[in-house]
């Protein structure tokens, strides 16, 4: 008497991909519900089961679907936006100010089924997710037939679905509420990284998660950069620091471990975390190469990860497979390591254990949810087929096979691909519907890419500085004489004394008539000591300038900003077509002269070398009170014993340039 | 008057990758003949131009057909055969075995046109090859109708198309005249490595190049231990090696470059030499990553090449341009570095450079040859598309695009395929014959295989030793009165002595009732240091052992042959399922007793510490002889002092593992 079952799939060549890697060359598997009923040689399968649907598969390979431990599907609306910029320039300059702008629930839903349709055309059946509106990715996810572990971005600063942590961490709550125990979806917490997150923010996120016994999803030890400011600023590295914050209360799923040691490595196998490597990811922001052969050595579940499709700029798991195996092989310089059954492994049952799914699904086997997919080796390129080796078919898979040779796509019981056809979703009203978001992004980052002020707003934030300025310079052959008589002079009132070393790189711009100024001011104290330094942009806005009597200018409208990043950051964001760079020893005193407000600076400069300059400034208001302070000047310049006719109306910029 | 031309292609995305990166957005491209003529915004090519036939793009990808610099195409026969093995086992251990075997005209004809099938389907229109019977390659490939630099290869080995290199080097000599001036065919010589050649072919081989100003194609640089080798034989690394083995004489195609300085980066550009950048292979390989960030900044041209099917395991440009970008990005930790225009540069105008072809192909411009490709960006991988930037297109196809996004390819103005049919070859038939090669390679490997005699046959040759050896062992307790013994006998003439180290390592098998041995022989000089060393593998026969009153043995059967690889390659190579090791310190005579030759072995076990051995020793070649020689044994014993009822009838294995 056989047994009646929902499909039966026959004439495959199954890879279980169990605990045994059995494989059955002519195999059959049967399927009722959501649920894998039994796998085997098809000769035994037909003769106990029978379909109420029977699918011949060919001779197709039959396996577990892959498993995707790490991404941000939602970017895929973000898909080749930016690229070949280091990873700030491409986070701050791009993909966060184009977040602010656009990412909202329409977005967010949009991009997730773009990514779902791209996930089943390459065999990828269960992912782990962390985005913003992850709500909203989880319903998206649902309704393409997906499974996924959607994790809820938590962050320190407004994000673009909560102004606040507090705001994130309730919506978490709510939303782990509302989708615990949904078949496909399993809801999670995902606090960016230790470097977007305080420490009450870990602790709580950790909480939640195990208050609800869902996943914790977050970014640990992805650069280098991190580990050394990690350890900078809490002596110790990455994953110490994390465990400190009690992450490992929840199930976590670490992305990237980059860099880390194998003292780390046995912490995270110790509280069962399992690691999403990012090998595209990692490559294309050069991030670096994890050390994949030796978490795998120390017995850490490994799965491997696409990464968001705005840094991979896919999500094409064959391709992921391959460079996974490539890179342990290349960096370990052992071609034996990780071999291609083991990355076959990681990308399903260990994948899917990293994930904490690893009951559910990750490899065909009876009680197991009917998660599995079709390969077809018929295609050239993976001709011919050796049989000598078990472990050919492996090879044969990740070496040589590609996404576009997965032909059928079961999750959760249901067909979501036949042949080709995707079940679930509208590929081209999707494809349109992106377009429609390209198109709009495009003329937002146009526009803002017009001017350098409004890149500069993008990034930074900037303040119009008062409009006016008073200001003469003249060179000085005796500073020391220059420096004695404003010190010893009864008609100046000294209200503060500095002393800096400034060095600024201007940029120059062939399509803008701005010029954008870093500066780095170091305060040099009474020992002659760096007390401090700051850093400032100042964007300097075409020449509107007017002549006084005596040279003395009214200076041009600027912009100021605080430096947040480096100057390479900025030479790499705003991409100046030259620059200009000046140092100078600047002794700078404001002081009152006859009830008016003046900076002296006394000048000596470095590079190049062109001597020293007393330069006297004031700010103002109105026409009028320029043309008053202008005399003052002049005035104050004379008592100083210097020739006000040697005023020269150039900044340094023009002086160094001419 | 508008021109008439063969083909007009409208409506086009085009990329000319011409020296300033022209893109026409609406663009369109006149053939005529093998030639294009006209290339530029459609509206402009129209109004000059009618085609006799006219092809619109459909808003598709049009841009110069990829350029694979380094490969050796008959190889897909191989693809598969045997994976995540070192350099040396895969190549000694099965390429080699199975090239002896069935490399073939036959066999390379079909392997060229499986190769061509792929690489058209990919894109892919020229390329550089380095194999056998390479006169068979390029008739393949003209008949495909592909652009190919085809190098006959040149060894010190007898090779499976040439007993002897000057046999090689006189059928490259007839191959480069028959085929010189083909429109499509470039024939070259490929002397395969300095390391597999001698300085008197690499001399001649560039010299022949010279002569008829072809390429010469060669593998330079692939390993750190082929630098190492070089520099301790030649004392310099490999670029100044084969300079002055005057191969820059000839035009050079130098493969790998992955162990190379900046100085013989200079050697290289000062000499017009293009490097074949090879990444999936150098990675799968473990060969290492080449400093191709470097090699551009020199200004050398590099192109990239997927290497053989059999060590890749594709023929996949869209593939190898994603990991040769990621390589130097991840490699330099500068995500800048090599951005995705200069990779599809690579592999295209800068391709056809590397490989001494830029004046023919590698770009879209009037006069050149009609070597292009349509890539369809509409799948949804490449999905949305941003137009800000005018880089994003080779972005898109660097880092989103598949090779099954080609759609049609044009070579010398000749369609070899249209929407993804090919026109010049059946894929059908094609991959049918394959099949039955790999059919027969399994069945020769299996039968190998099936035995570890044949598997040491199959790379070291072995012979059969005597099959008979009398033995007798006893334990001593006082070794130096033995020593002495043996010394002051009278009874026994000493015809040698010496003393050595063992290390033996005994490989046990599964499957199998043979023992290998591998045995390290330290000979030890008078002054207790080593002053040779031999390396011998030793395969132990089930034992066929007799039993001669007082416990002396009939041996086994042996098989002897020198081991010419390390320990690791035979480890690696025969796959032992355990391993036993045994040192000792060896006094050895060979004595004359009787009349009767004897060896006398007093053995000092190191690891495992098991005490001294006395072992008596005779070849025999008969069962009578070996009777006589045992009673011999016994009394040679006694006269040493030593008790005869104490011998034992173990070997040292049998003792250890006791």
């Amino acid at each position: 008497m056989s047994q009646t079952v929902d499909i039966l799939l026959t004439n495959a060549a199954v890879l279980t991909m169990d605990e045994t890697y059995t494989q059955y060359e002519q195999g059959a598997v049967a399927v009722s519900g959501n649920r894998i009923v039994a796998v085997g040689p098809e000769k035994d399968i037909t003769r106990q089961y029978e379909g109420k649907e029977t699918l011949d598969c060919g001779g197709k390979v039959l396996m577990p679907g892959l498993v995707n431990v790490h991404t941000h599907v939602p970017m895929t609306l973000l898909r080749g936006l930016a690229d070949d910029l280091r990873l700030d320039v491409w986070l701050l300059g791009y993909m966060m100010p184009v977040e602010r702008e656009f990412v909202s629930p329409e977005f967010v839903r949009l991009g997730t089924k773009l990514a779902m349709a791209e996930f089943i055309r390459g065999g990828i059946t269960a992912f782990a997710d962390m985005y913003y509106f992850e709500e909203d990715v989880a319903q998206a996810v649902a309704e393409a037939g997906v499974r996924g572990v959607c994790g809820q971005t938590i962050l320190k600063f407004p994000s673009p679905d909560a102004p606040s942590y507090e705001d994130a961490l309730e919506y978490t709550r709510g939303f782990i509420e509302r989708w615990k125990g949904h078949p496909l979806i399993v809801p999670a917490i995902a606090p960016h990284a230790p470097y977007t997150c305080t420490d009450e923010i870990l602790q709580a996120s950790a909480a939640l998660a195990a208050e609800f016994d869902v996943p914790l999803h977050i970014h640990l030890a992805e650069t280098a950069l991190e580990v050394e400011n990690m350890v900078n600023e809490h002596g110790m590295p990455v994953i110490p620091y994390v465990k400190k914050q009690h992450i490992f209360d929840a199930k976590v799923i670490a992305a990237h471990c980059v860099h880390i040691d194998e003292g780390e490595m046995h912490t995270l196998k110790q509280f069962g975390a399992g690691v999403a490597h990012n090998p595209s990811s990692n490559m294309k922001l050069a991030s670096g190469i994890a050390p994949v052969a030796k978490m795998l050595e120390v017995g850490l579940n490994v799965g491997i990860g696409t990464d968001g499709p705005a840094s991979n700029n896919d999500l094409d798991m064959f391709e992921e497979m391959r460079l996974a195996n490539f890179l342990a092989k290349g960096s370990t310089g052992d071609p034996t390591v990780v071999p291609a059954r083991t990355t076959i492994d990681m990308a399903t049952r260990m994948g899917a254990r990293a994930i904490h799914l690893g009951e559910v699904t990750g490899s065909l086997e009876p009680g197991k949810r009917a998660d599995l997919i079709l390969v077809d080796l018929s295609p050239l390129h993976n001709a011919p087929r050796f049989a000598r080796d078990p472990d050919g078919r492996y090879a044969q898979l990740v070496y040589a096979s590609k996404s576009t040779d997965v032909t059928d796509v079961m999750i959760e019981g249901r067909w979501v691909m036949r042949e080709r056809q995707l079940l679930t979703l509208n590929e081209a009203e999707l494809l349109a519907e992106a377009q429609e978001y390209a198109r709009r992004i495009d003329a937002f980052l146009i526009q803002r890419e017009k001017s350098v002020l409004s890149k500069l707003v993008a990034i930074e934030g900037a303040t119009q500085e008062e409009s006016f300025e008073v200001q003469a310079k003249v060179a000085v052959q005796d500073p020391a004489a220059v420096q004695a008589a404003i010190q010893s002079s009864a008609a100046l009132e000294i209200l503060r004394f500095r002393h800096y070393r400034e060095f600024d790189t201007y940029f120059h711009f062939s399509d803008s008539h701005h010029i954008l100024r870093y500066r780095e001011d170091e305060f040099i104290d009474e020992k002659g000591e760096v007390s401090n330094v700051r850093y400032r942009l100042t964007l300097i806005g075409p020449a509107s300038r007017k002549q006084f009597p005596s040279n003395i200018l009214l200076s041009r409208s600027r912009y100021l900003a605080p430096a947040t990043h480096s100057l390479r950051f900025y030479r790499e964001y705003f991409k100046p077509e030259r620059e200009t760079t000046i140092e100078k020893d600047r002794l700078r005193w404001r002081v009152l002269f006859k009830g008016t407000e003046f900076y002296i600076n006394l000048d000596e400069m470095h590079a190049p070398h062109i001597g020293s300059y007393l330069e006297v400034k004031s700010r103002t208001w109105s026409r009028r009170d320029a043309e008053v302070k202008s005399e003052l000047v002049a005035e104050l310049i004379s008592l100083l014993n210097v020739d006000p006719e040697k005023i020269i109306n150039q900044d340094y910029l023009e002086i160094v340039e001419d």
